[in-house]
């Protein structure tokens, strides 16, 4: 299938390379010329601009960009996929953004004779190399069941939330509900340890009750109690706090235009930025229990 | 084997019944009448007072109290267990109270020469009938060991935390976790519903990914995701708000006492603190939902 | 002086006329019909469109509108006032929007050759009435003392709190920090007095003391503290509720564009999100010290 | 009037010296043997223990100590004052405890035939050398009366609180709406001057508008408003962190106690807390608006 491809970054470039591995041929763009250079290398063609991608006979666009203004920017501008697409082409955003803005994008495309779909992914950059991350899609289901053979070469799960925007609406909750179990974890973990329990053996125990949580039993932030995960290599690596603030940003900017509370939703975002404002938002997001740790 | 068992409420009472149906001979006191008679016609004889229950030829003394005041009194009074109890009786401290009073308690046990164990559980009214309850205990491993076969036959998983006080630590930080949990579970819930995912798709997603805990795949608290779970029942019977905001003040008391935050923790008990304040204490404490949906 | 003003609602109504009782011209426009005839009646002149009101022979601008939405299209919209507006005219918003949207009008009108400033009120619509309004205004010196004559009709304390956006930004922080004092003092009266303390004894005690604020001596929220204030009828009036949470949630979005943290803002805009959820948007935002006592 | 004074630490070291100041004969206990020789010089006598103390003809006892734990040892222990003290002698308990405490050991010393008022004050070190202190003062009318003139010599506000334990309750009450108030303005400090306003001008907007405040007008934490505070010198001086840490402590402990929620109280004193872990506790308490700037 002839397939474009915007956005070639940490997450999009390997993504596009899934794609030509399984045979597709993509035509790809991207600001960075060594970005697009890799891409060629292994097979892709190369677009001049936006607007040359879109005027190309691809089938189906996919787009990977850093946040909402990009968005609206690529598809929405004087000169962007919307003024140039030919119709039918079914586009597919899998950037992170706000449902909202989503919708927005998505209701224009229409418009405009195309379909779209929001399919925000999980799974970081390993999942994104190794072809299994989860996409949340939200979107018609005959344009659903159109993608999901595309999808299914970059990812493992792929689901289908419901309408235009509801990848969006299920990534920022569940991204929301992270963070606060990560901090909770964090908290809890302390806590314990502080008051003389051994980590390995309240892990344990928390992962045989009721706090049982995938913060817990898959990725603990406290040293020591799990391998292969950030808080075994000093927090490097994995999901940035600088990533988790952003997510975090967009549940309660969303919970805010929909008149919703979502109160420790709002305390684990400020608590994310008075970390990443200390200078530590590089670090894996389960770097937060430093700031439960003495001489952090 | 003779044992003592007082506090016969609605834990202690089926506990104490599932020692009298494996063959132990119970010696046992409670304020209420009815429930002196209800262990007596199972097979217990009764003991007048704490002080006659000490001092009858019981080998093991369990104990079943509502809150720290009452195992203080109970244990340090002037007419208390220690006053009167034979040396080297085992005690075993089921309470859910805070650690450093656990560890005042047991300090003065041993130094009247009674080994002690603190040993909350989990499970509730349910676990403690069908006999499946965890208890996370504290205290020495040869009194561990000499324990064991007699919370066996209370309890499925038996778990020794570390030295006296580990029990209750261990119960306090899973418990203060799983009432944050219980909180982002209900905010990402109503969040995601708000913005238009159906909530069993919802929960299906956050199920699968990075959100995943207790409060999410066991026991969701968003009506007519899950059968079986107060939320379908009106959040009638299960663990009550109020049992929830108990824990959550012991853990933010405890982590007041050895100076280490738990900021997630403090306003998750204040949410409960304003539920209970609104007159909901006695649902079941996944109703917190209650406070991010309309209509309420 | 002729002078354009649109927006003619709760506060530019009452705005606009005691433009016109110091003998200025004014030149109105507001989507509602009846709005209009009020200040025509007053002798104001009626604009068909605000194009046909940039057109004519105003020297000054004031616009008073909802939210940055409005602002924006009012002034960059297709058929806006920078589309039409002579150059050199003196443009003043007197919205409450973000500083960053506040900038970005600002930087538009002076490329189209406007001086702009922005220069939101506090005070509400009883100081709209008697022209006791504050002006925080941001925008070049120049600038605001050419507008200082004006605004003089309207309000009592005219401050500059520097350039473009800042009167935003002024009345950003300290709408925040009026909102975080409020239910503090909420909490602080509620607490004492559920402590025993007579709330008036309280109330006079905080108020000579480091806990003394706006919002204690002179709005204080217990109910028989203070005659002539919104708790003494009911929390009718005032300063809603909805009001408080739009300004609270302008300075979490601004903090987060600038990623600062505001960690009690945060909890204080959820708490309000979470008081209007529960119906109560339209009471004065003393109203708040109901999620603390008992029988709300 | 004979006195007796027992605490004379940081605040009760000069609060005794200026009783003496005005005539009175004191008669001192203190741990410290520096501290009694201190006294002695300026004239009081030395008691050898709390019991010689209470054994002395004194007519009014003062204790200024640390905590409740203190408060009780040093009244209800074995070899305590109300174990020793000579009926009717009236007690002044200026410690700042929680106000159950203070009730639970003024109804002790009832019961032993002393009246007792519980007086804390606020105003710190420089009001104790400057006998300028406020007391807040918790009992019986009478006993307040019997009190005010020898108060007076250490203070300029002496008010009466109501009952037993109101003093307490007051300060408590006072001193948590103090710690909201000076997070809340070092958000709004930091967000309005991040947001590019003049720290200066920022603060003086707030001081005239709804958003004053004592942590505002007085105190400013923001450095280069105000001198002669300790936002001036390095945040030294002044009322340590710790000092604010402990009296949030109370406030949320006396809450839990008579469940009254505290929603922001509680996590200022959370942010106190991860405050002081992080090694500042030492520093004035306005030093928190380092949790809201970069490179603190």
């Amino acid at each position: 299938m002839n397939i474009g491809f915007l956005g070639l970054g940490n997450m999009g470039g390997p993504m596009a390379l899934n794609l030509v591995k399984v045979g597709h041929r993509l035509h790809v763009y991207d600001l960075s010329a060594a970005s697009v250079a890799h891409l060629v290398e292994a097979g892709a063609s190369a677009a001049s601009s936006p607007a040359a991608l879109a005027q190309s006979d691809v089938e189906v666009i996919v787009t990977m960009l850093p946040a909402a203004a990009h968005v609206k920017a690529v598809y929405l501008g004087d000169d962007g996929l919307l003024a140039h697409v030919h119709p039918s082409v079914l586009l597919i955003d899998s950037s992170t953004i706000d449902p909202q803005s989503a919708r927005e994008v998505a209701a224009a495309a229409r418009q405009h004779g195309n379909p779209m779909l929001d399919a925000p992914v999980s799974g970081g950059t390993g999942g994104a190399a190794a072809g299994t991350l989860t996409f949340m899609v939200g979107g018609e289901t005959t344009d659903f069941t159109r993608a999901q053979p595309i999808l299914a070469a970059m990812g493992k799960n792929i689901v289908h939330c419901g309408g235009s925007g509801n990848g969006q609406a299920a990534k920022v909750a569940n991204n929301m509900l992270l963070g606060i179990s990560m901090i909770g974890v964090a908290e809890a973990m302390s806590l314990g340890v502080a008051l003389g329990v051994d980590p390995k053996v309240l892990a344990g125990i928390i992962n045989t009750s009721s706090g049982r949580c995938w913060s817990s039993d898959t990725y603990n932030p406290f040293p020591g109690v799990m391998d292969n995960v950030p808080a075994a290599r000093g927090y490097s690596g994995g999901f940035g706090s600088d990533l988790m603030l952003k997510d975090l940003g967009l549940a309660s900017e969303a919970a805010r235009q929909i008149r919703q509370p979502v109160i420790l939703g709002a305390l684990a975002q400020q608590l994310y930025q008075s970390f990443s404002l200390q200078g530590h938002g590089s670090l894996d997001f389960s770097a937060i229990i430093d700031l439960y740790r003495k001489g952090d």
